[in-house]
């Protein structure tokens, strides 16, 4: 297997009639996927999101795949596919159109829809190319071929890109539900035909790659659904991604069987419903919906809620029911159902979500206690399908961090794709097709791009590494006040502390200190403010380590008069 | 199910012939398990253990029971009975010896040896009264009986404690493999005997109540470990918990079969195997283990390494390893075995490890992936077991948040406790078991004790919400020098900021604004620093949140000259 190496360099120029692939997100995480394909001098780009940050990321919102690799050359871009809606694959088209706002989108009826839906909230109006299954179309030296594929969100789609240096097949994200609710199956005789006619590349979702066997039907949710509601006779309130159409779907259709109705609660799934509705990607019976004022009128024995809040995000409705800060008071005998998976990162947060809910007397159940969740994502055993109907001449596992490329590259070996031919690579690393063989011949700067409030990219590691500092440890300043004719102290020096853990009154104790060592360092004729302020670092840094065995932020601060 | 109510007032004094339960731990959490049994005056603690921090703790290093309901009552306490020598059943007994340092401890063999080497760090010394299964002891009014359990650690206790209110068995941690590796089995003939006499509350571990079915016996584990080995030609690094006893024997035998040798990696484990084997606990074959700085100059092929680190944390050897800050550098080849639990929380740190070993080429063998692993807990399908043979008149669920307590609960009512006999309550919450009946009948106050660096108890929640704005927001501090005999302006206005993620540059902009303020400000006669730190948080503040939608935490100082 190729691994990148440590210290790739900038790549050679792109051999003609060779295609060239570079990953700005996606590759070594999971979210912000975004494939740029190079053909010709033309590029051709495969989805555009987001990631979501991390605990050693505060306070940032959002991270943007690194359009830096695209700055000079967004004139070049033919088009942008998206293979499905969700964030982690298009959540970052806004800001790519703040670019170059005439980039066409290409993706399925639902997809651009959802996508519609975002762009006009950040008041950008798209041009568009609607594209279903078995439908072929050309952007420039793209011939794209699309295929129907399932996962947690209908209308999702994978690509094949032909050009004159081969096939490339690009699955999107993908499971391989084989009775879906919706009877739109993954196109396997579609990739059986292409494997048939031959496929230089395969790059496949390896999300699930570590995971053992198939996936269960979506379906076989339902009895499980009909039994806890059988069981509930107060309010039932189900949390679930605000994209999963069919789990909303499922969840309608028990809540009219047990004559109940539903509200949808949070801003993303009344409007994505609203347009799964309207498309007719969600059926809802006649007289079932109400809204949620109506809701917190009615009987609580008469009522579902479906709401979003899955991964127990703060401000969500659910989170503020579960703390008691929401018109709607959860009480003893409330089923709440947590249909949703638990995205790793997220665990403390929705225990707390647990907890407290169950604190108040709530049943919770979720998909540790009940089958009420399916992934969406193809495990090992589905994989395996897959390679051995593509049969690629090269392969590439995409959408996962290492641990998940590299037990998708084991399983692509395992069917005999050969070893030399199976290409690991990360976020920026460049990939180059060229006579049937796919090898890493460099690499692009690709860093993190942070949104965080209205600002995007102006948050940096350093802001960053400061941010965990403070979050750890607090700070102390130490404000000196130096006159500037006699480079004498007048005023100070005076210590604030936040965080830091150590009471505003202690520092009386090291006051002397800090007041001694500038009367020596006066004395010895210093006086610039760089050595006053490492002077203050150093006389309040040991003092805090020596009694506290801390390291605040020790922040001095000369200001002249 | 009695519940405490959320505003629980001082509970009566308890009754003659009353027995008193106030957890001061473990009640709503998984960890710093604590418990006082109160009889005619006299106090009995079972168990005295820490708490990790959760990341909306940032900086603390411990969290240990809130001691301050014993403060006045220590010299009532007969006895300290520790469980086992886990740290969330243990490690806060430093803390509580430093209060009064002749408390008698209680526990099996191992337990105490690890207690001393722990206390040894602490310059303290003990008083200790070793027990074993099968032993009857008294302290005070308290009639002790100890009961074989079999967890994740040798050598773990169960306790009757006999007053004249009636019998409690006081589980510890515990589950019930049948076919443990040192034969020594869960006492369900000793329980089943107790119950057969009467029990009139039961008060049992319920961190996997949750979870169904029973666990995998330990033995199970080592043909995998077996066929990793077989299948491994480099370096072996095999990481778990510093106290798995048999998790490490099963590891020396393995290596031993395949003939590497083993050094151990890690202040704790280096310690807690040192014990293990000088107590029998641990037995080692003649010449297997070397030093790891022998084991770094031999070939890799014939190492294995057994590490602490199996939680990611930040500065284990394993995580060095991962980042490649370490003299051991895995490479491609090498095989990692995490055999060891993913304790929720640690999830990112633990992924971040297996991706970076994974990175460096390694093969991450993980709980998720083979059978390296089982829990120290036994599940609903043992809780049963348990509630079945004991057949307890009152039912106490310990060892858990919410949701656990609630599912053992559940477990309880099934197996026919009568449901107004189940007790679910929290730390700090007053049970009391008066003419055979347990209720709730009060609280006490107990919060949250943060061991920061040297300090305990001084890190407050306002401190720690501060490091949380710090954190995810930064600061600015904006600092006006003013004349106290003129009360003008003399210096400054100075904006500093860190990890706000605005460049000081940037505050050029919004300087004019508050100077201007400040100008208005003294026109009018205003002068008092509260009023100037009032003005220049308001300023700075509306421009922040208008031009980057922020709220970084703002610090105005006055200094007067």
């Amino acid at each position: 297997m190729s691994y990148p190496h440590p210290e790739l360099s900038p790549p050679p120029p792109l051999p003609e009639r060779g295609l060239r692939v570079v990953a700005l997100g996606g590759l070594g995480e999971i979210g912000r996927n975004m494939t740029v394909f190079e053909y010709g001098g033309r590029l051709l780009i495969v989805d555009c999101g987001v990631l979501f940050p991390e605990p050693d990321q505060p306070g940032v919102d959002l991270i943007l795949p690194d359009f830096g690799y695209l700055e000079e050359r967004l004139d070049d871009v033919e088009a942008l596919v998206l293979t499905h809606a969700h964030e982690d694959h298009i959540g970052a088209v806004p800001y790519l159109l703040r670019e170059r706002e005439d980039i066409t989108l290409v993706g399925s009826r639902l997809t651009l829809a959802l996508v519609r839906s975002k762009l006009t909230e950040h008041r950008l109006d798209p041009q568009t190319v609607e594209v279903k299954e078995g439908n072929h179309c050309s952007f420039g030296p793209f011939e794209l071929e699309f295929f129907a594929v399932n996962h947690s969100i209908p209308d999702a789609l994978a690509v094949a890109i032909r050009t004159q240096a081969g096939v490339v097949l690009h699955t999107g994200d993908f499971k391989m539900d084989q009775l879906p609710l919706d009877g739109r199956l993954t196109d396997l005789a579609g990739f059986a035909r292409l494997g048939t006619q031959g496929v230089d590349l395969l790059m496949s979702d390896s999300t699930n790659a570590e995971v053992p066997g198939i996936v269960r039907s979506e379906r076989d949710i339902a009895p499980i659904l009909d039994e806890v509601f059988a069981s509930a006779d107060q309010r039932i309130i189900v949390a679930c991604f605000a994209s999963h159409v069919h789990r909303v779907q499922q969840v309608l259709e028990v809540a009219a069987k047990h004559r109940r109705k539903v509200a949808f609660v949070g801003r993303s799934m009344v409007r994505n419903m609203g347009v799964a509705r309207d498309l007719g990607y969600l059926r809802v019976p006649g007289g079932l919906l109400i809204d949620l004022r109506d809701a917190e009128e009615m009987p609580p024995g008469e009522v579902v809620l479906i709401s979003t809040g899955s991964q127990g995000e703060p401000m969500s409705a659910l989170s503020r029911m579960a703390g008691r800060d929401h018109p709607i008071r959860v009480a003893a005998g409330d089923t709440v159902i947590l249909a949703s998976s638990l995205i790793p990162g997220n665990e403390t947060a929705v225990y707390r979500v647990i907890n407290g809910l169950t604190r108040l007397g709530a049943r919770v159940v979720h998909k540790e206690s009940a089958l009420v969740h399916v992934s969406g994502h193809a495990p090992a055993g589905e994989l395996l399908y897959l390679l051995n109907l593509v049969r690629p001449r090269n392969f590439m596992p995409v959408h996962g961090e290492w641990r998940h490329l590299r037990a998708h590259a084991r399983l692509a070996a395992l069917t005999g794709v050969p070893s030399q031919r199976i290409v690991i690579a990360e976020d920026g690393v460049v990939v180059d097709l060229v006579d049937g063989k796919a090898a890493i011949t460099g690499a692009v700067p690709c860093g993190y791009v942070y949104v965080d409030g209205l600002t995007v990219g102006e948050v940096t590691e350093s802001q960053l590494k400061d941010r965990r500092i403070l979050g750890e440890e607090g700070f102390i300043s130490v404000i000196m006040v130096v006159d500037a004719s006699s480079g004498k102290i007048a005023g100070g020096p005076e210590i604030h502390a936040r965080g830091s853990g150590i009471d505003e009154g202690a520092f009386a104790a090291v006051l002397p200190k800090l007041e001694e060592a500038l009367e020596r360092a006066a004395a010895d004729g210093v006086s610039d403010s760089h050595a006053l302020r490492q002077l203050a670092r150093r006389v309040i840094g040991k003092w805090v380590s020596d009694n506290y065995r801390r390291r605040p932020m020790i922040i001095p601060v000369v200001v002249e008069v």
